[in-house]
């Protein structure tokens, strides 16, 4: 194949020009030229790379419609949401440029020289955080602009200094190949070498491969299925120098409906979490796919505005025709099952159109089967009925790794709460109370990861400015002349904003 | 096998009583134990959990010279070795008491509520560092006391949080069982749970595979050979959820002797030199294993004196039989070979004796056969004479992950130093200038890690105080009433001593 035409998500029909596809070769040449502009790029001081992430951030926004309409396009998500996505997008790259020029993420530790210590004197060490190398990014296909091209994994990984090759999603590739022209835009503007940013394109897993197994590349972003992640991570570590994947992959987001909370607003709770679940036809990582609560009149009344909102809820366009067949087979098992009562659900579309679904079984069945607890991407969600509260106890130990947790709580539920949060902590990454898993916030103490397989490390984030250390790794320096040390490691460059931890203690710049 | 003797490194003889082997059901048992103390364990406060570390150290001398007798007896260090190695154990513990109570490693954040926010408000997130549950450490042969059961891998994990379970190396089990005895005492007095900590003895690898797949353990410390490091990483994989496995495996340390510096002082370096080849028998991680230089005069002094120097060096007494005869056979292969020379050989010894020994090669020869920048564990080097700085620079570029590199240099090699640093800092995970790798500072600014195979995870260090971020991850709390927040994150714990970025601001308090 040399080349494949993009979808129209919302009818099938081709879109725009064909494109062609990328060979092993390009791969190569990308992970070269990555390779020959890394010592260039990394020694880019703090303001000249922030001033290069806003730059990315401008031309994102000079792409103007063009960059919205192909989104929508390609992806079949509505107009508010992509300008959104764009917003979003934007504002990582300069929130990232904002904690480039702060310079923690250089953890710049220093201990002086102590020449009269008995028994050995200890010699001057210091350390800092140095980028790891050329990062191979995935597109994912349901955030086409904001975990994509230009998103949070390429946006993280410049900022802590490494260059980047994006493998694009093949459901989108005219919004990806804009996204990339901004970006090798602005890295022309920046005078940085063209290698610090490359794309490539094409429908086959060959080329992912070929891109995660190049003995340049030294570390991997993924945002996708589980099937997807866990095949990067096994040949990751099949290399002759095995290297990271930070794979975000599968998260089914067990909201937990508590008692008096339930009692004192089921209905509102129920027409709430309808409008989660559907938000973007359910094609959320944190989408509310597993609901938990214990039997009782304020789960009837939950039960009964949720199931009235599903059975209301309109069918919605896909993001790809794989999509909404994956959906529509794990929906149909779902029903099938013969533990698991279907609630309501939506007009079902037709097409690539998916629609709302709502289930329900019992604790002992969910346990039963691990089937149940699989993710199904796209608006579905099952409903786990506990007799009491140790049966929620017990389902919570039982769940695998999850992006988040959500407490719907009132100040009485606070006892259950204090005994559910330490198992909580244990699965996932983000806890929420009161409020619904879908909307991740781009900030600092933001966690979007958590225990496998949610992610495939726990001790990462892929959302918020935390998202840079996964691409840095520390590099100690012994008695090295402050001619030859890194400039932020001199003592003549204190006061320069970056926090420095000396000799244990920690100074502001 | 019921029980087993432990063995007088020097004699081959038995040493004290034999000693019951655990089994599978002892693995199981204490996993439980550490599961069930977990969750009682991470909810200590900064204070109760430093003064538990301090209490360590406190038992760790109790003993008295019992544990220096005992490491003498299993493995044939000398006393004065043992005594600093039992000075830099309780070091650690006491730095990493002084780390948890100045709390940095919890990575306090928030991020308040921004409900006027358009287009929509910002919820409050605030962040952690929680610990990852319990932790298998396994004891190294070679620091019975710095890097086994009370070791930097334990107190790390312990300061995080984790409780620990250490299979405890079997060619130190007296010393083993009595530093466990000390942490034992330690929980006691502390009024921990006893699964804080447990020991697992034997001599079989069953018992650490084992340990390594109990669904109970959540992160492995491992230091020891590429080959027992690989396997855990391995049965690590292959779990239903795979855990980190830090393992600090193999490093032949590269030493360049820059050409002034050989100029300046090309004897006294040779003298220095078999100095840190033998010291300990050469069973350092960072032996300099390996030397690079320019051909020329100063080289030449260098060659004489350190000729001279091993050929003056005596036999030592290794660890365990089995080093010895790793050892051996690791000399012979190189000695055997076609394009390698020997300089010089000290003493070989008998028994359970090793010798030192300097091999010499070309660039070239070295470049064309990888075998011969493999560890050789013991007080072996190979000096690699390079025609030139460009040759210099393509051995740099071939060579594998190292713990450190090592420049001896003067003022007018900085240019060369210049060119080499870039190149170093991508294959090591510590860079000193004119001084030996052997001597591993126990501080915050030390990196003892390294690009693989130094390790399994370039991102981390097993020395210093930066260690403790291994068995940490974060965790986000949204919009979650004071009341059930953990303590450290609520706005009256301001001022408590931790740092917390606040809206990306760092404050100190």
């Amino acid at each position: 194949m040399t080349e494949f035409h993009s979808i129209i998500a919302e009818t099938g029909a081709p879109y725009g020009d064909p494109i062609p596809v990328h060979g092993l070769g390009d791969v190569a040449t990308a992970c070269r030229a990555a390779e020959g502009a890394f010592d260039i790029y990394r020694a880019t001081g703090k303001e000249e790379r922030a001033r290069f992430l806003d730059r990315i951030a401008e031309e994102i926004m000079t792409l103007g419609d063009a960059l919205i309409e192909a989104a929508m396009r390609e992806s079949g998500l509505p107009r508010a949401r992509l300008e959104g996505e764009r917003g979003r997008t934007v504002g990582q790259l300069r929130m990232f440029a904002d904690v480039v020029r702060k310079g923690l993420w250089q953890q710049l530790r220093i201990d002086p020289a102590l020449p009269d210590r008995q028994p050995t004197p200890r010699p001057d060490l210091r350390l800092r955080m140095i980028p790891v190398g050329p990062v191979a990014v995935f597109g994912a296909s349901n955030f086409p602009l904001a975990f994509s091209t230009a998103g949070g994994d390429t946006a993280s990984a410049l900022a802590a200094g490494c260059p980047v090759i994006v493998k694009g999603h093949p459901a989108h590739p005219v919004t990806a190949s804009l996204a990339a022209q901004a970006i090798s835009t602005a890295v022309a503007a920046c005078g940085l070498p063209a290698g610090v940013f490359s794309q490539i394109v094409g429908p086959s897993h060959e080329l992912g491969a070929a891109l995660v197994q190049d003995p340049r590349i030294a570390a991997v972003g993924f945002t996708g299925s589980r099937a997807g992640g866990l095949a990067l991570v096994r040949l990751a570590q099949a290399r002759a120098v095995p290297i990271p994947v930070y794979a975000e992959m599968s998260s089914i987001n067990p909201v937990l409906l508590l008692p008096e909370a339930l009692r004192a607003r089921g209905a509102a709770l129920g027409t709430a979490f309808v409008g989660s679940l559907t938000m973007g036809a359910g094609q959320f990582c944190t989408n509310p796919g597993l609901l938990i609560a214990i039997d009782g009149e304020g789960l009837d009344a939950f039960i009964a505005s949720a199931t009235n909102g599903v059975a209301a809820a309109l069918s919605q366009t896909m993001l790809t025709p794989g999509i909404r067949d994956a959906y529509v087979s794990g929906v149909v098992a779902l029903a099938d099952h013969a533990d698991v009562e279907t609630l309501a659900s939506g007009d079902a579309g037709e097409g690539t159109r998916g629609g709302a679904i709502l289930f329900q079984t019992t604790a002992q069945a969910f346990l039963a089967d691990p089937h149940l607890a699989h993710e199904v991407f796209g608006a579905s969600s099952i409903l786990v009925r506990c007799a009491d509260a140790d049966e929620v106890m017990a389902l919570i130990a039982r769940l695998e790794g999850q992006l988040t947790a959500t407490l719907h709580m009132d100040t009485a539920d606070e006892p259950l709460a204090g005994r559910l949060l330490p198992q909580l902590e244990r699965k996932v990454g983000r806890i929420l109370a009161n409020g619904w898993p879908t909307g991740v916030e781009v900030c600092h103490a933001m966690v979007h990861g958590g225990p496998f397989p949610a992610t495939s490390d726990s001790r990462t984030t892929s959302v918020g400015s935390l998202a840079i250390d996964r691409f840095l790794r520390p590099v100690s320096y012994q008695n090295l002349a402050p001619s030859i040390l890194p400039a932020e490691l001199r003592d003549d460059a204190k006061g320069d904003g970056s926090p420095r931890l000396i000799d244990g203690t920690l100074t502001l710049s």
